[in-house]
């Protein structure tokens, strides 16, 4: 496939022009989510942003680059033509989200905040921090980011299992567990971590039945906001079935000021920061793709299947 | 070496007591310090503890197992009979302690505490965390402690150097730096971690000779209180040579409630829990000593050079 039209948007498309290599061939436009027309949609070849533009159609596009590591906002309910390509950034998303996870696991088990609150009066109280390792994690989702999120578990003498459609083996976890079992894989976790991609089959996945077969776990969604039914997280943490819930993503975003979850004393909200695309990374991801997809390399491994939505 | 008469004594006495398995031709005391007479000195072959007692003399004894990871209790400083053993407890400090780092190192790149000030006003404010994996950490000790800490850090992508008396090359770690070129591996750490124990060579080695060489760095302090110069510290933190400093350990504890170091705004106090001993880990490593010694095995993995100081 051969590309000459490029559309870049999305909320780095500034710092993307500007680190830009050129390229006699390509022409290139870089604009607001808001400035692109119909008439630079019918222009384009390619269109590289996180999300459809209010103008975005597939009429003569041949290419849709996603600059983030999820593609709902392009598929998920929605219509694609199937002879247009999808590809996502994937870069060090696994590394990032294992990152975020670590740091909220640990400070839970290390009692930061009552550290923090012992300092705050000058207070000498040693309770015992609890260990990490040897406890059990169940990841859900084994793409690439649940392999690696896995892999540094597993190095801190974690138990990992994980949860994916067909249960099939996969690197770094003890056991894998197909959709068909997921209330065993929970069950006995110390953590519950969700990395999935929104799809018809992970939409509200984490709703009352699933909460009430864990057993006083962690939750951690690094996955999808609309993946989690919030009313039976909210009854889930009040039951005792959650300890704790850390959440990255959220249904509607920024979440709301009347939201719950912001002031609920088991639950940490952080603003979608646990795995942010870098404008190196997006660029550097898009160009190796457009390489690739121009030497006519039939295997990207970025590449999304429209139909099945990851 | 044949042991008949024990005392055991420390903040987890009666723990041990209750956990204690018996044995025919042993005599046990369990005792809490301010118990422990001269009598019951002059009877004990064996002395287990965490620090001397008030009535704590070497004439009769003939081993002295510290039930902590440090010794410097017994011999930093203080007279020592050479031909008295002395054991420590092993256990999992290493993991511990590496858990501990992990959790204040990754809590800072993930912005733990804006986060949670975002959420007091239910702001959504998203900055992107910083990685930890790329990170340079440069490890002081090289002991079982800081290997298995370093082990931790380069499975999630650090690179890690270390420093001991002599420089010698250990696993886990890309460098090892001799003491006398402490400064050369401190200068390009993005932190620092003292896991050293107290000798004569450590006592205030953090002073304002070493801070100076340190650029912006985290510290963390999980070795021993009296290896830093708190004047040097706080001076350090204001001129930026660190950036942040986390101090499980001090030169006097509980800290006093005068000291700075408790709202310092770039310090975090934790009440030395890094490395707790359990009961069971104490018992075990005890047990195991034992078993060793009455078998007559030359080689104890944990036992101390009392004229060294580890």
């Amino acid at each position: 496939m051969q590309i000459h039209n490029i559309i870049f948007t999305g909320r780095m498309y500034r710092e993307l022009e500007a680190a830009w290599p050129g390229g006699a061939d390509k022409q290139v436009r870089f604009l607001a989510e808001s400035e692109v027309s119909e008439a630079d949609m019918a222009w384009a070849d390619a269109f590289v942003g996180f999300k459809p533009v209010p103008a975005f159609h597939l009429e003569s596009v041949r290419w849709v680059h996603a600059l983030g590591a999820g593609v709902d906002a392009f598929v998920y309910r929605k219509p694609w033509k199937p002879d247009v390509l999808l590809t996502r950034t994937t870069g060090s998303f696994g590394q990032k989200i294992g990152e975020y996870c670590l740091s909220h696991m640990l400070a839970d088990l290390q009692h930061h905040d009552a550290f923090a609150l012992s300092r705050s009066d000058r207070s000498w109280n040693p309770i015992p921090p609890l260990p990490l390792s040897g406890s059990r994690v169940t990841v859900m989702g084994t793409g690439s980011v649940g392999q690696e999120l896995a892999r540094m578990l597993q190095a801190l003498g974690v138990e990992v299992s994980g949860v994916s459609m067909r249960g099939e083996r996969k690197p770094h976890m003890d056991h894998v567990y197909p959709m068909s079992h997921i209330g065993d894989a929970v069950s006995a976790a110390d953590w519950v971590i969700n990395t999935l991609p929104l799809t018809p089959q992970t939409d509200k996945l984490f709703g009352p039945a699933l909460f009430a077969r864990m057993n006083g776990a962690g939750f951690i969604n690094v996955g999808r906001g609309p993946s989690v039914d919030q009313a039976a997280l909210l009854e889930a943490l009040d039951q005792g079935h959650l300890r704790l819930a850390v959440l990255d993503v959220f249904e509607e975003e920024p979440l709301p000021d009347a939201s719950p979850l912001w002031k609920h004393k088991d639950a940490r909200v952080t603003p979608h920061v646990a795995a942010v695309t870098s404008v190196e990374e997006a660029l550097g991801g898009f160009l190796d793709t457009l390489r690739k997809l121009e030497a006519g390399e039939r295997e990207l491994a970025n590449r999304v299947d429209p139909v099945r939505g990851y």
